[in-house]
């Protein structure tokens, strides 16, 4: 199942992706609602959704198949009509997981690490499909990184490698947006990672039954059509069930967390020359099984008051 | 004016704090509605309040002055009849600056840094007063750090250091605990930087007008009652205004942000022999015109799946 969530009008409304097509659930649950007594009720947003997935999932199938067999109506849009937002925009947690894959280390002139390299993003940098990605008045050395994302679906703590699956939602992409300058500069990594618009999320999130293993996924970036990364999951250093565990056994996980989980090899700083982003670039995030995440990308101006909102009116 | 939630029974309350007596503004409310029609409402967090900070603040005057001279009715009670929560348990951003204090990068072995060396916490790792620090079943150098915290009030993008204070609601509290063994085998300070329990806040927020200059406030810490750290905030490097300045270059600050400023010297690991918690110490953070923050200390078993939920049941 590919879960999105979309803006109409002035809602949010959440949506089941098939090829083109989105079925908007809020549509079909009001036509149910009309003659079928639930208890159950569509959450505002896909966080909620997660928290109360083992209810809610059975009743999102139910509503499926009334809008398949029963109604006669037709609830589907096509998705380039509609604004498509960030599947989860306030996850407690954005965390990344840096060097996971052994020719980016190389590439990057680091070690390969020999326990997963954790930093942060904040909330604050999350966009959606088609937002743009706002150069800092602050920064030359704007880059991308590909990236498969877990998303959390039970509050962890202390779990196992063998156990880590189980409180995994699904899987999403993620462009891991970083001013090299300031992230070199500083040392630590945060404020060169998290800048408003650095971290395009999206555009669904898909099942993990749908996914099967996360670790047989190709992965690749264009940057104006042109591939410059191109790799697969199973070059993974730490794999999605080590990374759980691991931040597990010092943080609780919960619903809705993210996590990045490595770029490949062929970023814009170990390229000769080497590339950073610009005004007018084009980006797009292809994972196998998940989808595409396309983002354009634009000079901020010191006027810009910008972040999320911004980006989102920008459309 | 000194902001706090604290529960009752399964109640968040919103208090005044006032010597040792919370004023709970849940209950004035109750009663003030019955004699005034009034259109504002309470919010149910500091978050929210401090979001609506404009339109609240000015009724909560008015809740006040009903308390101490209308009703005759007594809303105070003891603080220490009451667990005290986190102010703000949900911030978008829990932001720190490291290396603020010429004496404790001396102490670190590193440079002064000549811009601020932002890290993160995440929101997993906030308790409140009284909740214990856990010492996590993977690390064996736990640190403590007293720091006074900025609270933002108001979305802030490229403001600049005059402006900066306007975006600030108060400030309060910090203790940022750290696992010094994972900070520095990691080499990113995230993960060290974010177990469970790791960010004792509060007890309260002191709006800005009743803290006056934030570059005078006396700061110290006591561990078992014996001073650890002892120094003035106008020893910071960087300055409240010039670290809101520079992180909102980067990022837009929201309400609810909070900023912890850095620490004075005087941590575990400067000392000789090094001092690391252990299971039954007991911390105070005291900051002038704020408070004292007391959070005890217990050794966490791999079997304890806690966090803030544990540590709150477990006062």
């Amino acid at each position: 199942m590919k879960l999105m969530a979309f803006r109409m009008g002035k809602d949010i409304q959440l949506g089941i992706l098939s090829e083109d097509l989105i079925v908007n659930l809020h549509a079909v649950e009001r036509e149910y609602k009309k003659h079928h007594s639930s208890g159950s009720s569509l959450p505002s947003d896909l966080k909620q959704l997660i928290e109360q997935s083992d209810a809610i999932l059975p009743y999102i199938e139910e509503l499926i198949k009334f809008a398949n067999d029963g109604s006669g109506a037709n609830y589907s849009l096509p998705v380039s009509q509609v604004e498509i937002l960030p599947p989860v925009s306030n996850p407690e947690k954005l965390i990344c997981v840096g060097l996971n894959y052994l020719d980016h280390c190389k590439e990057t002139g680091l070690e390969p690490p020999s326990s997963p390299v954790i930093f942060s993003k904040y909330a604050n940098a999350i966009i959606g499909e088609k937002a743009a990605i706002e150069i800092p008045v602050n920064s030359n050395q704007v880059d991308y990184e590909a990236e498969l994302a877990i998303v959390i679906g039970k509050e962890a703590k202390h779990v196992s490698e063998e156990e880590a699956e189980e409180y995994i939602f699904g899987y999403t992409i993620m462009n891991d947006i970083s001013a090299r300058d300031q992230q070199f500069a500083d040392g630590q990594w945060s404020r060169g990672k998290s800048a408003d618009t650095f971290a395009p999320i999206g555009p669904v999130i898909v099942t993990k039954d749908e996914v099967g293993d996360p670790h047989r996924l190709d992965i690749s970036l264009t940057l104006n059509g042109q591939i410059m990364q191109e790799s697969n999951t199973e070059n993974l250093i730490f794999n999605v069930s080590q990374i759980v565990s691991y931040l597990s056994q010092s943080m609780t996980l919960r619903p809705g967390d993210i996590i990045a989980t490595g770029t490949p090899p062929g970023v814009g700083m170990g390229r000769d020359p080497q590339v950073w982003l610009k005004d007018g670039d084009n980006l797009s995030v292809s994972i196998e099984k998940i989808g595409t995440l396309t983002n354009p990308v634009k000079k901020a101006t010191s006027k810009n008051k910008g972040g999320r909102k911004e980006s989102a009116a920008s459309l």
